[in-house]
């Protein structure tokens, strides 16, 4: 069946319904697109909520300790201004950091623009769950996704304690 | 007017009158020399103190809290040595931390040096501030001040909240 | 005399005798075959633990207040697996931590490898020692160990407070 996903927009914009969220349904699509790839994936939730602290961390608790979602990808709030809150929202409630997940995003998205300095992002594992922080721009997700995509079956087949995978050079 | 930037010297031979301030000078120019590229700047104050967590910190919670200063850049005191001790007393006062800064910082002076990796530097936003520790070697300075110039701008213009700047890719 | 050297195995199926120790081995021999470039080292003590937080600190803590060994390589439990707990261990001991080194670690271990973002290591400084996270692969730990071989010498020599060293560009 695969990897349980989840997807929170995290956007005052949008949960206020004064714009589309461009980047939830994209992110949706990439990661269904991306199914074989990853071990085969299902998105079991999708969520907006505005760059409220502990709004954020409501839902990313409830996916984790709860619904025990396997991957939840964050949409904004990773920037540098006021309101970008994401990476404080989530750091707190990371049981162990994932720092190779942040320089590959940083690593690839640098390629395409200056710009993907001034992403934040934070990204960890609380109990079964991996949660990383993309940046809210669609085209800017999809390149942190794909820089992801050459080891994140491997990371999710980790975390769920698969010993085959433990020494993934060797399979 | 542009952004309001301070810069700080933080070295015990320096403090203590046994040597000259290479570094303070030699980044007060860089910063000058690239106003333009930075939306205009204007240097509102330098300072020098030796290697002291307290010393260090009372300077930037002044600068940042009732100066409200837009960019502090620290020189020195980012090494391994037992008095480098610039990054332990700048972190705890980061509200937010900018992790794409530091990378960038790290990817260019490597290309000069292998020794860019003995830098421990810290870069974080606190309040309306951006905070940044550089290498007190003028030219290792030099490096990761070129290094950030392509999204100093804009990194500065989205701690004010400017609208305009939350997505650049799209400016 | 140069530099002492310990090497903590983290692995509890090295631990329980239910594996041989690939790691420590091969870690020992690359550190005396790069004694040279290292300034002179001198392996002073191997131990091996289970992937436990309390065993993992216990030595660390020994080997560094007690035993003022100048660098501490731990290999293994760096993963994403449940068991993985070698920087949760780690970080809380660390009076500074050195960034640029594990940049440094998974730049050139991605040239390898995309499972290298697998590697959650952390490093820094407590007291007079460098510690450093390694993978358990003995391949993975040789090639993080030929990336830090340029810098390390100098790392070390700075940590024992060496002025000449302060500033190794100039040198
Ligand atoms: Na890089």
């Amino acid at each position: 069946i695969g990897s349980k996903v989840a997807i929170l927009t995290v956007s005052d914009t949008v949960a206020s319904g004064a714009g589309p969220d461009r980047s939830g349904p994209r992110a949706v699509s990439i990661v269904q697109a991306s199914s074989e790839k990853l071990g085969g994936v299902s998105i079991v939730a999708t969520a907006i909520v505005s760059d409220d602290v502990s709004k954020i961390q409501d839902v990313l608790v409830k996916w984790c300790d709860i619904d025990k979602v396997d991957l939840i990808l964050t949409l904004g709030g990773t920037g540098f201004s006021p309101r970008d809150v994401t990476p404080e929202a989530t750091k707190p409630l990371l049981h162990k950091e994932t720092p190779g997940l942040l320089y590959v995003m940083m690593q690839e998205s640098l390629k395409v623009t200056p710009f993907a300095v001034l992403s934040r992002s934070a990204a960890g594992i609380r109990g079964s769950t991996l949660i990383i922080n993309m940046p809210g721009n669609p085209n800017a997700a999809a390149e942190c996704m794909e820089a992801l995509l050459p080891s994140l079956k491997h990371a999710l087949k980790q975390i769920k304690g698969d010993k085959r995978e433990k020494h993934p050079r060797h399979v």
